[in-house]
C-alpha cells in the first residue's frame, strides 16, 4: 500500500424527504444564491422545495448552468455574488452544477485573474464562500469531493482544478429526486460511476487489500442494479443504492494508498471536445479499447476483477481476461449505451484528430505506468472501431 | 435503505515516517500536551520520534492512561491542561489513549460537573480541544470516530459518549508502529474489528447492497490477513491492510443506512466489568453464541454473510447457518482467542450474574429488533460454555 492522506468533511445528508434539512444545515442569516442548470430543477418543483425550506433567508436563483459548465457562464454569477453580497451558495443539479458552483466559490473576490485558478489547478485559492448541494442527478461524485473541471468557450481549453477548500459543506442526496431524470442520464450516471472505480482499481497489485475490496462491492452494485434502475424509474431502493455508489466511487476512499490509471478520462476529454459526445460514453468507447490493448501490463487486476465481479472462473487466462473485456463492454452495451466510434458517426479518420488534440494537450503519458502513448490510445481507439 | 448522515472531517494521513507530517499538522505556536499509556510509547522511541517532529513548540507529556481509560485519570490531565494553559493534545496510543483524550478535551473549562459528559452521553457539550494522535494499535477505530468509553471506578461504571465535536483533526496510522506490539493485542484487535463490522452488518436486509458489499470486504481482508498478521509482526503490508480495516470497521460507513445489533458488545461489557477480561476477548466468547441463539432472526444475513465471507454454499440452509456461525468460532480460535467462558475460568454459575448486572444496567431489549432479552443472553451465554 503506498502512503496516502484521506480528508472528507462534506456532510452527506441521505434520504427521502432530507431536502427539508437545509433549514438545519444553512446558517440561519446566510444570503443565498442558489445555481441550477436547465429548467427541469423548476419543472420537477425542486426549486420550489429548496426555497421553501430555506425559509425566510434572502434567497435568488441563477439558472443555465450548463452541462460542462463554461466560465463565461460561471463569472456571470461570480458578478451577481460580488454585487449583492451572498454568503452561501447553493448548488441545485448534478455534477456540472456542483462542479460550476465550485469555480465560483473560489472565483469569488478572488485576488487575480480567476482562469489562473484553473491554469493553476486550484494551488493558488486562499478562501472560497461556502457551499452546499443537493444533488438531482447520481454519476460523477462532485457532491462529495474536491474537484471540479470547466470550460472555458473563448479559449477551447476544459481544465480542471481541486482544493480542500472547496469541499461541499453538506450534500442532501435524495434518491427521490432522481425519478424523473431522462433515461439517458440514468445510464450515463452509471456508465461514469463504473469508470469512476475502474480507474482507480483496474492498475496493478498493490496490496491495498480494502480498496479492491471495496471497489469491487462498488462495481458489483452496479452490475447488479444498472439495468434495473433503467428498468424501474420509480424504485426507490435502486436509486437510492445507486446514489450511494455514484457518491462513493469519487470521494477519494478507493483511490486511496494505490496506483490510479484515468487514461481512458483523458482519451475521452478529447472526444467530447471534438464531437461533443456524453463524457459518460466517451467512457464507454473508450475503456473496452485500452483493456483490449493494455492487457498484459493489467493482467494480474483483469483476472481479479474478472473473477470478483463478473465470476469469470474458467479457461486459461488469456481466456478469462478476454472475457472479462467482452463483459464489461457488454455492461455498457445493457445500459443502451453504444460502444464503437461508427455508433457515434466516426470512423477510422476521426483517431487522427483525436491523437492530435492529445498530443497538443501534452497528453503522451498516460496512465498508472505513465506508458500510455499516443500510439497505444490510437490503438485503443482502433480497438473499439 | 435507511436515511441516514454521514459526517467524518477526520485527515487520516497513512503511511510508514509520517510522524514527521506532525510539524504540519500541528498548529505552529501550540501548547501541546502529548497524552500516552504505559511506557511502551518511550521504550519504542515513539514519543521522542513525536517530540522531535513538535519542534520548538512547548510540549508536555502525560501519561499512565489505562486501558478502559477511568475518570479519574483523565480529570488529573484535565487539571494540568486548565493550569498550563495546553490549546492542542495529541494522543499517542491505542483505543484507550484517543477514547481518554476526547474526553479530556471536551472536559477541559466544560460548565459543569464533567462526569455529566457521560451521563448526558455528548449531548451536553458545547465546546472542544483540537486534538490529533497517533495510532499504535490497530483495532477500536476512535482514531477515526467521535465516540469513546470512559470508566468511573468510585462509580462502577462505564458509560459511552460521542460528540461531532470530538473527532480528532487528525490521525497519524504509520503501520511501522505496530510491528512491536505483543501478539495478544495484535490478536485483540483483529478481533475487535471484525465484531464492530458484524454488529453493524449481521442483522437483516435492508437494501443497504453498498454497506453489505464494504463490510463483507473489510470482513474477508481480516479472513485473509488476521493469522498472518500474527506469524508475520514485520509484515508493513499485512499491518498495513489491518491498520486501515480496523480504521474503517468502525469510522461510521458501513453503518451508515442500516440496521445495527450491538448486543454482543452490551454483554461483553459486562464480562469485562465483573472479571477484567480483555474487551475482545468478552466478544469472541459472546459473539458465537449470540449467533447460535439468534440464528433464525438472522438467518437471511448468516446466510449472505456465509456464502460471501466463508464461501459456504453446501447443504442446506440450516447446514450453512451451522457451518457459519462454527466458522466465526474457528476464526477467533485462529487467533489464539479462547470463545468459551471456561477458558476464562468462569462456568454456569457465572452467567446469573452477569445477567443481574445486564439487568440492572437496564440492557434488556438489545439487538436490532430490540429482542434480545436477558434471557436471550443467558442463552447466548450457555452457548459458550
Amino acid at each position: 500500500m503506498n502512503n496516502f492522506e484521506f480528508y472528507n468533511p462534506t456532510r452527506i445528508v441521505f434520504g427521502e424527504g432530507t431536502v427539508a434539512r437545509l433549514d438545519d444545515l444553512v446558517p440561519a442569516n446566510a444570503r443565498v444564491l442558489v445555481l441550477f442548470g436547465g429548467e427541469s430543477a423548476r419543472k420537477t418543483g425542486t426549486l420550489d422545495e429548496v426555497k421553501q425550506a430555506l425559509g425566510n433567508r434572502h434567497v435568488a436563483e441563477f439558472g443555465g448552468i450548463e452541462p460542462n459548465p463554461t466560465y463565461e457562464t460561471l463569472m456571470k454569477a461570480v458578478a451577481v455574488i460580488e454585487q449583492d453580497q451572498f454568503d452561501f451558495l447553493l448548488a441545485v443539479g448534478g455534477g456540472s452544477v456542483i462542479d460550476g458552483t465550485k469555480f465560483v466559490a473560489a472565483a469569488v473576490n478572488f485576488d487575480g485573474d480567476p482562469w489562473s485558478i484553473l491554469e493553476k489547478r486550484g494551488r493558488n485559492i486562499s478562501h472560497a464562500i461556502p457551499f452546499g448541494s443537493v444533488l438531482t442527478l447520481p454519476a460523477t461524485g462532485s457532491e462529495m469531493n474536491s474537484g471540479a473541471v470547466v470550460t472555458n468557450k473563448a479559449l477551447k481549453a476544459k481544465l480542471p482544478f481541486a482544493s480542500p477548500l472547496v469541499y461541499p459543506a453538506f450534500s442532501i442526496l435524495d434518491p427521490v429526486k432522481t425519478f424523473t431524470l431522462p433515461a439517458k442520464q440514468v445510464s450515463n450516471g452509471v456508465a461514469d460511476a463504473f469508470t469512476h472505480i475502474i480507474e482507480q482499481y483496474l492498475t496493478y497489485p498493490a496490496n491495498g487489500l480494502v480498496q479492491d475490496r471495496f471497489a469491487e462491492g462498488l462495481l458489483q452494485t452496479l452490475v447488479e442494479i444498472g439495468p434495473k434502475v433503467l428498468e424501474d424509474p420509480e424504485n426507490y431502493e435502486l436509486r437510492a443504492n445507486l446514489m450511494w455508489v455514484a457518491t462513493l466511487a469519487l470521494n477519494g476512499l478507493i483511490g486511496a494508498g494505490v496506483p490510479q490509471d484515468w487514461a481512458t478520462h483523458m482519451v475521452g476529454h478529447e472526444l467530447t471536445a471534438l464531437y461533443g459526445i456524453d463524457h459518460a460514453r466517451t467512457l464507454a468507447i473508450v475503456l473496452p479499447g485500452m483493456l483490449d490493448v493494455r492487457r498484459e501490463s493489467k493482467a494480474e487486476k483483469l483476472l481479479q476483477y474478472g473473477e470478483r465481479v463478473w465470476n469469470i472462473r474458467e479457461g486459461s487466462e488469456a481466456e478469462r481476461i478476454e472475457k472479462t473485456i467482452q463483459a464489461t463492454r457488454k455492461f455498457f452495451e445493457s445500459l443502451s449505451i453504444p460502444t464503437r466510434l461508427p455508433d457515434y458517426g466516426l470512423d477510422e479518420s476521426s483517431i487522427d484528430d483525436i491523437i492530435s488534440q492529445l498530443e497538443r494537450h501534452g497528453m503522451t503519458k498516460l496512465g498508472e505506468h505513465g506508458d500510455v502513448t499516443p500510439e497505444i490510445s490510437r490503438r485503443a481507439l482502433e480497438a473499439s472501431l
